[in-house]
Parts: structure tokens; C-alpha cells; sequence
């Protein structure tokens, strides 16, 4: 079954992975249709604060709400981006994967936020061979 | 008692406030020295996400480690900052008020961070004078 909001969010990760980022890839998406889409951006840009949903929301610009929007994301949202979510309260969110980083899907089911957890192997691949070739990057971009 | 870099954010926030946008600063500050200040910059860029502690952030660039960094900012941070605070392990911060939105101090103290509320009040009327002005903006920056 292919979601179109989660195909983009892979598609975002790969590119970045093809400009030596880091491959974390969201989309944000309303009614079935993507309103923007991001990518991890702290080699590209060496913008710490973009994470692939950051970048999504950026994205997306203004929006007078994200209560009728999904965010689909290729990795468990870390606390930045849970917060971000929960700021915007959006009520649902998709997983890639939570194996490679377990990110706050706790935090976001405490609060309401509806997560499902794909565990799609080629995001929890392209993670852990990132996590493998460029630990330090890896290390910079979780603050360890 | 002058602090630099509680002030730098309050001057970050005027500033935003002059250009027309949402009326908070902020300062990450290592050692007493201001490494990156930053304001919201939803009105001036269209950017969502850039709130004063994010703006701060992205200002800063990438930091190997923000251990020994304080972030000073003139309003409770939401819980998008709250979590980029949490992501970044950043200790400790400071805040200039908590009268005009209450922000996530709780979840900040839960996981470990020291937060002092000053209760400035310039940074409160700033605030409250903002929010009477211009509801529209500040419902928007809060999603509600």
C-alpha cells in the first residue's frame, strides 16, 4: 500500500541523503493532499533547528490551523519536533520507523496525538547505514 | 540587576515589535557571553517555526554540545521551544514572564532543565499589549 504523504517524506530523506544530509524526510498533509514537504537541513544549510518536520512546517508557511493535517515522517520525532506538533496540534502523525531512534511517540500519545508506526524497512535501512557512515553527524544532530 | 543576555532578548523583542512582528526575543549565551540572539519572525518571514528560541537557535549554527549554554528568553516557551530545548539539552533558562501564556515550564522542570521566571514587566506589557492588538497574529502564533 503506498500513502502518497509517506512516499513524499521518503523521496525528501533520499534527497537529502544525496547532498550528504542527513536522511529524514517529512510531509505535511491535508485532505490526502501534500501542503509542503521537508528534509533534514543541518549539512545542507547548517541550520540545527531544521529537522525534517521542521522544515515541512516551514514550508508550509502560515496556517491558520493544523487541526485537519497528518504529519508524515520517516523517524520517530525527536522532542523538537513533538513539541512542534503539539504546538501546532496536529492531530496525527505517521512513522517511517522508531528502530533506529525512539524518538517522543510517547510524549505525543500522552497528549492526544494519534501515531501509527509504519516500521518500513527502507527508512529504518537508509537511517542505519546513515547512523553507521557519519556517526558524528548522527551524534550533532540527536545533541549526544 | 542587568543581565546581558536577558536584555539582548528583550531588545531582540522590541526590535520584532518595530518591524511589526510578535513581540519576543530571545539569547542562547555560553559562558556570559551571547552566542546567537534571535526574535519571531512569523510576520517578517512568513515563518512559522521561527520563534524567538528557535530563531536564537538557528542563529548559533550547529554547536557541537549546548551543555554550558543558558537560554534567556522574555516569554515561557511554548512547547515547540520547550521541546528544542529539551532536543538540545540545553540546562537552563530563563524567562522573562509567564503571566501572559503560560507556556510548557512544567514539562521543562519534569526532565531535569532549571528555569527562573523573572517576571519582567516590560516583557509581560509588551506581551499583553500585542495580544490586545493584534488577536488575530497571536492566536495564529499559538494555534488557537
Amino acid at each position: 500500500m503506498s500513502v502518497p504523504g509517506f512516499e513524499a517524506a521518503v523521496a525528501a530523506a533520499r534527497e537529502s541523503l544525496s547532498q550528504g544530509g542527513v536522511p529524514i524526510g517529512a510531509a505535511l498533509v491535508r485532505g490526502g493532499e501534500v501542503v509542503a514537504v521537508g528534509h533534514n537541513e543541518r549539512v545542507q544549510q547548517g541550520d540545527p533547528i531544521a529537522h525534517g518536520e521542521m522544515s515541512a512546517l516551514r514550508a508550509a508557511g502560515r496556517q491558520r490551523s493544523y487541526r485537519d493535517t497528518v504529519m508524515y515522517t520517516t523517524l520517530a520525532p525527536c522532542a523538537m519536533c513533538t513539541g512542534a506538533i503539539l504546538q501546532f496540534k496536529i492531530p496525527r502523525v505517521v512513522v517511517g520507523e522508531d528502530r533506529t531512534f525512539p524518538g517522543e511517540i510517547g510524549l505525543l500519545r500522552s497528549r492526544g496525538v494519534e501515531v501509527e508506526v509504519l516500521d518500513d524497512p527502507r527508512c529504518a535501512q537508509m537511517m542505519a547505514e546513515f547512523q553507521r557512515d557519519h556517526p558524528e553527524v548522527w551524534a550533532e544532530d540527536i545533541a549526544e
